[in-house]
């Protein structure tokens, strides 16, 4: 919340602008306080870096040799061991890469843009929309098994829509409160939103793409013929599978972002920042409130060790946490078991040629499907370039499940089986793969955390207060579950909270902006 | 224009793709007969570029010191003579430009996208669509003079609209070819397109942004109220001005890109190609057909200068060739004559900080405005940057031609006192300026060709076909017009033209895919 009663009126008004969201200047000190952290992803970093610019003393407890935790990027030489199946090593070619977790940065989240910026990662634009990708409804209705480009479905379906309201209106339909000259308004815009011709009527336009292409001299192309609208609803391409509102997400309107170079760039930067507190290999097993300060008892290498300090922030993934002996409160422990994380899983698909753009003009974006792939996605990186990684599948929940439960192996057959459908060139053109199953993933155990009505009211609001000397922190303990941004967010309120204490002041959360 | 009967029809079923648009290979050779191009715009290079490779010898002749024509970045040291006008000169930063001419490339573009790849020219995504960026009416109803971003405005729409469909379908107002069981699943599409509440009614949801933004523990945030449909209508942002039905345009639909450091970047390296054969400084006086062979006549700094060739190529834009003596068939001359361009202008504001994206999160994309600007865009590179030039208006036809009379200076002053009232940081943030009034620029004297039904029909197939010797070409003779697909899809058909005639053969003008 901002300072004083009258900017939010001014900035309604549109008189002022938000500071940006950087601003994150407290007064007193840490006066070395010891903080110790549990996990080098996000989180955990970010707590540390601005608790070191305090004057805090930190130690990160980090199980993997690796930070960054969900935020990570798969190249040559990566390795995962998921659970009952062998260590899997990444095989793809010097520069290709593909980001296991998140993958996207909403040009609305300031705070994750904030960090790039002042860890010096360049962002490049992710390419969450493209009207040159797929829909493909296997086995369903009159347009099974067909490619469309989203074009086609986008432009017929506003085209028929438009239609049959303009058409409704013409017929007294209008609401009370608008005039007959809103009417005839509103009818226009039907006619420029639907590409609607004079009478009103939807006729497919070159909005929906050429059967052939238009050029030089002689050649003005031929428009695509329209879908029937009963065979765009009988093959499902109105189902929420397909007809993309996705895209009108807050998070997922363009403009939005990746780093330069795989999104881990982002947690390889932090690392550098808070380098000298991390201790990697040590995975927690305990973690005891004392009277004054926290116990923490992990392993290592070494053997079982135990780190005192004043205070602790514990940014471990819900489903983890629930495994590690501890002695919080019976709300603390219940809120722990009580909020679900996802299931989840991505397979990144490396080929010898980018036969998406050379032979379908397709760049970027994601092609989705009504199977079990859900969605394949294009790289928004080295376009026009000889190798690339397709993302190809990202499912969820049951399909997460399935897929999941499969060998490394039997899960790029079902990729390549399913992807082929989409691009035969699979068959010549595929070269290895790896993926990733965040719910069998040790030390994560799930994607993000998802909050239902109840959970959110009962369980989330437990967690959002210290259990007398352990804080909480990380995506799950705000409203942006599943994004950076909420990792960033989680770690500055927790400082805040933290110093307010130790300075005994009120806390000075900047709010997003 | 595929050869094979079978083929178009295995393309609709979607069992084959195209073959990439670059295959241009043609037997024969030009056995080294001599082709005289005019102008060293994209048409002209890579007609020369193509030729070269065909066994041709070429001159193109180029009245200006540089090359690229409308492909053309202003950066520091960029000059600039409009009619009635003294030379400017910018005083950009280093690594800071704009686009004077084209600034996009469409995904569908494939030619484009090859010449850069083939040309070693990289590419990145030019962020065409931005839904944080502002609709502005200006002086014009309840809405008057404020900045909305698109989101609210997309949102909001939708949702109207799909709420009176959803309504008018629960009334019987479906469409007779379609069941009931139809209706029911376009009611459920509707909810999901529009946001809409079980009730089929629309309330704002965060799809159109937050009043206050959500963050960590107890931030849920909240979300925007929604504009009155009435509202809307009464500040016309349901009008063309603003509803942006140009993003559903096949050329401007995402993806786009951009040639990274400029678009010229893509003349420059068609430059380095064929630069053996331009002739710069040489502004063309005189074209004669001769009974075998063209004769051209020019200045260049040394006095008045002849040429004999074979065969020509004109890619002069048409208001500059009809000023230009010649013995074309009275046909050609009067195509030449009544062919019109369009008027149009830019003008690159740079800025001490990107406020934009500081103050404001905007990345990329376009605001509109009802008033003499027409639109603000804002660069599509180097994000999170110190500096950056926006470009401050982009106009055409009556605007244009009103805001292209106007000195550089007072240009810019119109484009800082009405660019203020949607950025108030102009004040303290402006630098220096540079504009381009293309209907005023010498050599250019319009921005493209803008066809009628008429005009189409009677008087471009005349220039499609040589005047004996002289062959035409540029984005003008196409139906690609102002894309510099254009040109490149111009340039291959007259190469084709003339090399099947050279070779007696029948032309192999590959048709774009």
């Amino acid at each position: 919340m901002l300072a004083g009663g009258t900017y939010p009126a001014m900035l309604a008004l549109g008189l002022l602008r938000p500071a940006p969201a950087h601003a994150f200047n407290m007064e007193g000190s840490g006066n070395g306080k010891h903080i110790v952290i549990l996990g080098a992803g996000l989180a955990g970093m970010a707590s540390a870096y601005e608790l070191n610019k305090l004057g805090y003393k930190c130690t990160i407890l980090e199980a993997r040799e690796r930070t960054g935790g969900r935020c990570w990027s798969i190249r040559k030489g990566s390795t995962q061991t998921e659970s009952g199946q062998p260590t899997a090593t990444a095989n793809f070619d010097q520069g290709q890469y593909f980001n296991a977790g998140p993958s996207r940065i909403p040009h609305n989240h300031e705070l994750t843009l904030h960090y790039c910026k002042e860890l010096g990662v360049p962002i490049q634009v992710y390419n969450n929309v493209n009207e040159g990708a797929f829909y493909f409804a296997e086995g369903k209705g009159p347009l099974s098994n067909k490619k469309i480009r989203v074009r086609e479905v986008h432009s017929d379906i506003r085209g028929y829509m438009t239609e049959m309201l303009a058409k409704s209106i013409d017929h007294g339909a209008l609401d009370s409160s608008l005039t007959k000259e809103d009417g005839e308004k509103i009818i226009e815009y039907l006619k420029a939103e639907g590409g609607l011709d004079v009478d009103k009527l939807y006729k497919a336009s070159a909005r929906r793409g050429y059967s052939e292409l238009y050029g030089a001299a002689d050649h003005p192309g031929k428009i695509g013929e329209a879908h029937k609208l009963a065979d765009l609803i009988h093959s499902g391409l109105m189902d929420p599978d397909f007809y993309n509102v996705a895209e009108y997400t807050y998070e997922l309107q363009m403009t939005m972002f990746q780093a330069v170079g795989g999104m881990d760039m982002i947690a390889h930067a932090l690392e550098q920042k808070v380098a000298q507190s991390i201790k990697t290999g040590a995975e927690v097993t305990d973690i005891t409130n004392l009277p004054e300060g926290v116990k923490i008892t992990y392993k290592d290498a070494k053997g079982q060790q135990v780190i005192n300090a004043d205070l602790c922030i514990c940014t471990l993934p819900l489903p983890v946490l629930s495994n590690i002996s501890n002695n919080f409160s019976g709300d603390v422990s219940r809120a722990i078991d009580y909020i679900e994380y996802n299931k989840t899983g991505k397979i990144g698909l490396q080929f010898k040629r980018r036969f998406w753009e050379e032979d379908e003009h397709i760049y970027g974006g994601i092609t989705h499907t009504n199977n079990d792939l859900t969605q394949i996605f294009y790289p928004s990186y080295d376009y026009l370039g000889k190798k690339g990684i397709l993302i190809g599948y990202y499912n969820f929940n049951e399909k997460a499940e399935k897929i999941g439960a499969l060998t490394y192996a039997d899960r790029e057959k079902f990729a390549l089986e399913k992807g082929r459908l989409i691009h035969p060139q699979y068959d010549k053109e595929f070269e290895n793969s790896f993926s990733v199953s965040w719910h069998k993933t040790k030390y994560n155990m799930g994607g993000w955390a998802v909050y239902g009505t109840e959970t959110r009211k009962n369980q989330y609001p437990v967690l959002t207060k210290p259990d007398k000397n352990v804080y909480f922190a990380g995506e799950h303990l705000t409203y942006l579950n599943a994004w950076m941004a909420g990792a960033f967010e989680s770690a500055r309120y927790t400082v805040a909270a933290i110093h307010a204490r130790v300075n005994e002041q009120r806390s000075n959360y900047p709010a997003p902006k």
